[in-house]
């Protein structure tokens, strides 16, 4: 069975991490991504570390299997063979500053012209349309604007951003959709089209309840900590050794919850029977729960309360993540082979389908400019002399 | 242009968060949604609060515009009415402990002997398979076990939870991906699959470069609060009244910056010329920034520094982000109708593309039921008397 998008062609304008991670997912589903790099210099992700043996890993980690040409959009043959080159493709994506593709005379108006199946997909800080579409943004800017950072981190400390670039990946996972949707359009109706995803947009889509809590209590909702704000218990709890978590999602689990750790007094106390009861009475209910887990290490905890079907486990750094059994069972951590950086682990494809082996490895980062003959000799047909004169000039 | 889902038809059983975002996505592309619920009972999420006049709006956010309808699986007729609805619909799609829809006798290999060209999605907490398959899941554990609370927080904090459900929000979005990779896939070659997606590798995919630093420093990435690791300064600040962010991301924004506040001397300051000197010095550095913002309004910052070309922003609570003019302008605060609740603002579709009008209200949401007898009149022919009878055996 062929992969989903296999025979799908992208041509991927995108640096950083938005773009980039939009276009691995759509690479593990099958398409084949052409990255676009600025000639002599490339993705700005390439200088971003960390670094083993001048190899990028962070580069790697989002470039892994897809293929490198160099083109110097500012120059008139540059922008002349990306136009002809488009003829072959299928998608092109990009996550530049509205208004940057325009100014290059490469705007979506202009393409679908030249090809008006084209899929044209944006990625960008707050998106092709409204007062504030041209501002630069960064994922913090993002995440700062768009809510998360209101309601993530404790009640006693500055606002707290996620630990990692949820602006860029949401934007990117969302773009995704977008692509995979308007691939089926066009195979159903021969229609292109343009896709526009901002980070801003992203992040309120993300907010869940917090929307609606505001209109009901009438003011915003603050930072919790780790603790679901109307269930009980429902965090994370300090054992004598380390931090484990306790979701307990209804008085069922609360019943059974007691029986496991010995508390069968808990069930009938009538402070705690119903959730809404253990959410009212939080300030006696805790401390009892701190001062029973503070007496054994978190795992005979896990152990002792999952033997009792309730849901309970550990919180892992990094160094666990990357040796937890169920992950591993996942191909979750799959493996790069780089010429410069050795054998990487890095994350796997969460996408599981029957159409899609389950790999343990991933193909070679591109080296930039790697396949710049092969894709221009392929779809172009130039030939050698050609290349080497593109290169001179600075075209390629 | 008809949206490009419109026609697809998605049986949908799934329960609370992950599933029903997933479907809510797929409904703004235009898929017909059709929830499948327990009799008298329903989703989950119909009692989960904050409520208005009875309605549950955590509900009311991820299920407007789909239908509803009721069905018992753990009766004979219910299953055979299952089944023969299959028939109509592409997609079918569940968040049951994984083993629950073969205990029912429905799972994805009786299934797929009725109707090959099924799209069976499941989307679970530790996925379909692994040696903790089948343990229960909630959010809190996933983003636990996938590490990102072991990276969220600050330095002297407990570990921190994402401020929204990350762990069944991006399960949501990795399934509606996989979804329509499928439903292409489909259109291809005729051929249906099973797609199997878990809250904890969905957190993994996502650790975006921490994996990568855990094997180069050879130790666990760490919390920092709201600041980046690598690029310097890139964080939130106090002001006179309140935070904001400023994200200089390269040695041209830090002069630009330097200008913008009337402290050109840092220009060439050898402490702070280069990012990897500015983060060298960030003792030095951080102290004189907050020193020097702590003098104006974060407004009066943020309008000053945004002259000289410098991203920098405000920290949204949730209300500001409710009364963002850029988000308004890009309709991401939507309008739900109801007959209960009155006029509630939930979160609009992120995914602008050509074929999607973008509109500012969206349909109402379903009761429990409400379409039970349309769509089993619809696609299986039952007529009004047939339709009660089942009504009266509990099976609708």
């Amino acid at each position: 069975m062929p992969k989903p998008f296999e025979g799908i062609k992208i041509l991927d304008l995108t640096r950083a991490l938005a773009g980039p991670f939009c276009t691995l997912i759509l690479s593990d589903l099958g398409a084949e991504v052409v990255k676009l790099e600025i000639p002599g210099f490339g993705d700005d992700a390439r200088q971003y570390g960390p670094f083993v043996n001048k190899q990028g890993l962070y580069f790697l980690s989002l470039n892994r299997a897809k293929k490198s040409i160099t083109l110097n959009l500012k120059s008139e043959e540059g922008k002349t063979i990306m136009k002809d080159l488009l003829k072959d493709f299928d998608v092109l994506i990009e996550n530049y500053r509205p208004g940057t593709m325009e100014k290059l005379g490469l705007g979506y108006d202009v393409l679908k012209k030249i090809k008006p199946q084209l899929i044209y997909a944006a990625a960008s800080g707050f998106g092709h349309t409204g007062p504030d579409s041209k501002k630069p943004a960064y994922d913090l800017l993002a995440q700062a604007r768009g809510g998360i950072m209101s309601i993530t981190g404790w009640p006693d400390t500055p606002p707290t951003r996620v630990g990692m670039s949820t602006g860029d990946i949401t934007a990117g996972m969302f773009t995704a959709i977008g692509i995979s949707a308007a691939l089926y359009h066009l195979k159903n109706t021969g229609e292109g089209q343009k896709i526009d995803v901002a980070m801003l947009d992203s992040q309120v889509a993300i907010l869940e309840n917090a929307l609606t809590r505001y209109q009901v209590e009438g003011k915003s909702p603050e930072p919790l900590g780790n603790r679901h704000p109307t269930v009980s218990p429902f965090q994370a709890f300090m054992a004598k050794d380390d931090y484990f978590v306790l979701p307990i999602g209804n008085d069922s689990l609360w019943q059974k919850f007691c029986k496991a750790v010995g508390k069968d007094d808990w069930i009938n106390d009538t402070k705690f029977a119903t959730n809404a009861e253990r959410n009212e009475n939080l300030e006696i209910l805790i401390p009892l729960l701190e001062e029973l887990f503070i007496t054994k290490n978190a795992a005979e905890w896990i152990k002792q309360i999952e033997n009792y079907g309730v849901p309970c486990g550990p919180i892992n750094d990094i160094e666990k993540v990357m040796n937890d059994k169920q992950i591993h069972a996942r191909n979750m951590i799959v493996e790069v082979n780089d010429d410069k950086a050795g054998k990487i682990k890095i994350a796997g494809n969460p996408i599981k389908m029957s159409s899609i082996p389950d790999e343990t490895t991933r193909g070679a980062v591109p080296k930039l400019s790697e396949h710049t003959s092969e894709v221009l000799s392929k779809y172009l047909g130039f030939d050698e002399k050609k290349i080497k004169q593109l290169k001179k000039e600075g075209v390629i």
